[in-house]
């Protein structure tokens, strides 16, 4: 049990990966509300919005208005998505954001296709492409990311030499233009994996590339979503995409109704709970969720902010 | 990894935990066809109602009529609940069940006295009275259960200490009575336990007693559930008490609208993921999911009903 994290740092991805599942229009300003509200509880990142063109995510269309409207909190690392170069341009041109450029592969031709209009040969043929887009605009290139990972609604099962080859390439194409890998961010973005999977594809990942920061992005589709996340802990994972209420969801996944990312409030509960730090106030991150709730009118499946945290229950020790 | 048992047996006790927890009232047969339904997804074990005075619990005051209704179906085992010797009397009289006596025990003061009105004291005491119950209306007598094991809404946090001084008291009791404790049933009554303390507690438990079947009865109040489980299936632990849907909660808990049991079909998803088996035939079970909702007239919390198995999506092989 010694290996689990002693301090877990949760990028919170609500306002992003949440607002673009959503059906009806939300107000730009309730938007807005919801990412200072975040900012004041203790999370150190907040994913704010994403610059996809308005054909694909209507939903996203005021990204702009989004990012010059919420407020920037000192120590906090505001980011945002985007799909193509456009896109990137775009989040450059607010000034808002804290930018870090990685380098984007998806697991499987057909998802790939679907979020970027690429297979993934394409993608890869692509990178320098990538690269130059980030050297262009000054954004500092970081990281690998890698969607589809654990499995697709489209192609089934993903193999595990299949998700190594990927990082592989990824991480061996920044290499040859001169920049380190410093994270690995591993992504099931249709809810497939499961505890014992996501063991061994850490364990694997931290095998070959022991010195690279992982960052796990889990959805809760099937309800194993805090099981990967502890089994993802116990591997010695630090750094989870987590959405304040369990918002989100991807539009590209091909179901509906389907439970969205694994919830910020339940996983600092969980953390805080097995004595492992996060920085989060539980409280105003539970008020957050609440929030989040109204802003989307109708339930979040996040489960803390309806049973309630254990504080009131504990007599002062 | 090889520490994950190869089956796990699922004891359902939605009908039972889940009904009495619904405000309005139900159909009796609809619980009567929930019942049925639940018996042909391969499920052994099905917990089918609570012999509690009517007083307490309203929603249970057709168990008669429920157990008379129920269709039995080789091989499926089928239980039920009660809070006192009356209860166990009515339940035998049904010549339905097949039930198995087990002295019944709660880790808090406040908490015994809400579910049973005697506090831990008083129950020690009346432990004889439980067995000459037993003896006197023929059920065999094979396990110790205790509630309130992982927190208290009432009393705050447990002391392991006290959890394993209550399993020994139990289990020395059915010793001096000529009875072996078959298996202890722990239950998580208000949802407090998170994975580490799963760890600690199965792993002092089974140190103490290793020749002993730990049952786990575990709520999701708090979203921690499925990492609970998993904590607990690579402690060794191979059997749980589940619910359809993610039906239940407990009526003296002190709170409303959390989340109930851990839900059946995600752990059935969960495990066979895993590669391990259950028996249980999961979209059988889902349509049970579906048909549960139906009935209580709410969406239930389950996960892999809404997001669907993977069997759709993945390729003959």
């Amino acid at each position: 049990m010694s290996d689990l994290p002693r301090f877990v740092s949760l990028r919170e991805v609500g306002p992003r990966e949440g607002f673009q599942f959503e059906r009806g229009p939300i107000p730009t300003d309730r938007k807005v509300a919801l990412v200072d509200a975040l900012s004041e509880t203790g999370l150190r990142y907040v994913q704010v919005t994403n610059f996809a063109h308005p054909r694909w995510i209507p939903q996203m269309a005021d990204a702009e208005e989004v990012a010059a409207r919420f407020e920037r909190k000192p120590g906090v690392s505001y980011d945002a998505i985007y799909l193509n170069e456009r896109g990137l341009e775009r989040a450059v041109a607010t000034g808002k954001f804290d930018l870090r450029g990685r380098l984007a592969l998806t697991a499987t031709d057909t998802f790939s296709k679907r979020n970027t209009n690429k297979t993934i040969a394409e993608t890869i043929a692509a990178l320098p492409q990538q690269i130059a887009a980030y050297e262009r605009l000054d954004v500092p290139l970081e990281g690998v990311s890698l969607m589809a990972a654990f499995g697709c609604n489209y192609e089934g099962d993903v193999p595990l030499a299949r998700v190594l080859e990927l990082l592989a390439v990824g991480i061996d194409t920044l290499a040859e233009h001169g920049y380190a890998a410093q994270w690995l961010q591993i992504a099931d973005s249709m809810g497939w994996a499961n505890p014992l999977q996501i063991k061994r594809l850490v364990g694997s990942v931290r095998e070959r590339w022991p010195e690279r920061r992982l960052i796990l992005h889990l959805h809760d589709t099937r309800g194993t979503g805090l099981a990967n996340v502890f089994a993802a802990l116990v591997m010695g994972v630090d750094t989870l995409d987590t959405a304040v209420g369990g918002l989100g969801g991807c539009p590209f996944a091909g179901h509906r109704d389907a439970a969205g990312n694994v919830c910020t409030e339940d996983i600092v509960f969980m953390c805080h709970e097995m004595g492992i730090e996060t920085g989060v106030d539980l409280d105003a991150l539970i008020a957050a969720a609440r929030l989040a709730e109204e802003v989307v009118g109708h339930p979040l499946p996040g489960k803390v902010m309806k049973g309630g945290s254990l504080s009131r229950y504990r007599r002062p020790a």
